[in-house]
């Protein structure tokens, strides 16, 4: 039971950070709530500062031997939301995806533009961000970056149905399955970070896919026009992490 | 100048943990000083509660290309002290430990019976920890594992000078060389972690090596007399750090 409500806490943190704006507590991206303050807006927001923060700028790689990830995915992308810092979907419970003998279940993915991680020192126009939670309330980020081309087929699926207004969501009239997402070379990256939004809360898991997809221009600049800007938050120090491909 | 002094701050903090006593705030190995305690005991201590804290249990392990280790040391251990958690015998400046393109300087070399880290579950009964730390501030700690056999010659020759007194220092007889205390296979484990004594700051790079070396029985039961009793913090969760070896 306390599991269960455990997971359900954390995954509500995840899906509704506009939860601390009703508590009060505002961060964004810009002005006095911008990311360089988010550590001192409130004392819950302290691991902002801490030295394992997410995004990074992923280089001075560590050659390992990493396994293929496994994702035992549905579809279940049903809902869109706009909670005012991304646009996110939320997903049916019963995906899974399996790494460290942990079963991590995917709870939302949701975007940022431009990426907040780097490769090697290059930003990229998108990034999309599929979170996962284990039993145990540790979270798992498997992340894709984008780079401009053609239209997104799956992104197009429900493109038109983002909330314009922060608060807003929409069912989506076709259930996404978040296989779609990912690029068909499934090498990565992997380090350890934390959420890149406040409570910014480290112990996450990081798997950044290497190859990117494609993303249209119109794509991006439909989802920038409704965040009112950027919603990446800067790279963060490295510092004593190891960053394994 | 501001680099330069941090250096120093970083350094006294490393080397004289007895300050925190000083200050009023107090932690040690029992009681309600003892380390489930350390991050409640000041705010100071609050990383004590950190999701990257040392030590841990090196396990689950990442095949990874980790590079050999390069130490660039002299002979420089010339004072021995108690500083009331554990007896440490501080170095010269110029012994150099390069890695991830950095050089990090040897500043103390201290111990703790039985160990702080364990592998694959096994403990030891004693561990030195090589405290380095390179011009931004950031530390490196190189950790021997010992295990119980014939008496071990570089210790004998400064076991005798370890004063009995908290707060007690000593000029060595012979100056000590660090790379005396190193294994002959310098093969290593590699994970991000922290301090193990408070104030518990994290980013700190490990480095593990995986082949004992020996230590006499007589000789940990001297360390442990004058401690009165352990000084090793509890393994910590791994949250989600690669454990490379």
């Amino acid at each position: 039971m306390k599991k269960i409500m455990l997971v359900t806490a954390v995954a509500a943190l995840l899906s509704a950070p506009a939860a601390f704006a009703a508590q009060g507590v505002q961060w964004g991206y810009t002005g006095k709530e911008s990311p360089e303050n988010w550590a001192t807006l409130s004392p819950e927001f302290a691991a902002c500062a801490g030295k394992n923060q997410s995004p990074i700028n992923l280089t001075e790689f560590i050659e390992a031997e990493l396994a293929p990830l496994s994702f035992e995915y549905k579809p279940g992308g049903f809902e869109v939301i706009n909670n005012g810092h991304t646009i996110q979907v939320n997903y049916e419970a019963g995906s899974v995806f399996k790494v460290d003998g942990k079963d991590f279940v995917l709870k939302q993915f949701h975007f940022h533009a431009p990426s907040e991680n780097l490769i090697n020192g290059q930003s990229f126009p998108f990034e999309a961000h599929l979170v996962h939670v284990n039993d145990a309330g540790e979270i798992a980020v498997v992340t894709v970056m984008y780079k401009e081309g053609e239209a997104n087929k799956t992104l197009a699926s429900f493109w038109p149905q983002m909330p314009v207004m922060a608060g807003g969501s929409e069912k989506l009239s076709n259930t996404v399955n978040a296989l779609d997402l990912m690029p068909e070379n499934q090498d990565y990256f992997r380090f350890n970070g934390s959420l890149t939004t406040p409570p910014c809360t480290e112990g996450v898991r990081w798997f950044v896919f290497k190859e990117p997809v494609s993303i249209a221009k119109e794509q991006v600049e439909a989802f920038s026009k409704i965040m009112g800007g950027d919603n990446n938050r800067p790279v963060q120090p490295v510092n004593a992490r190891p960053v394994l491909q």
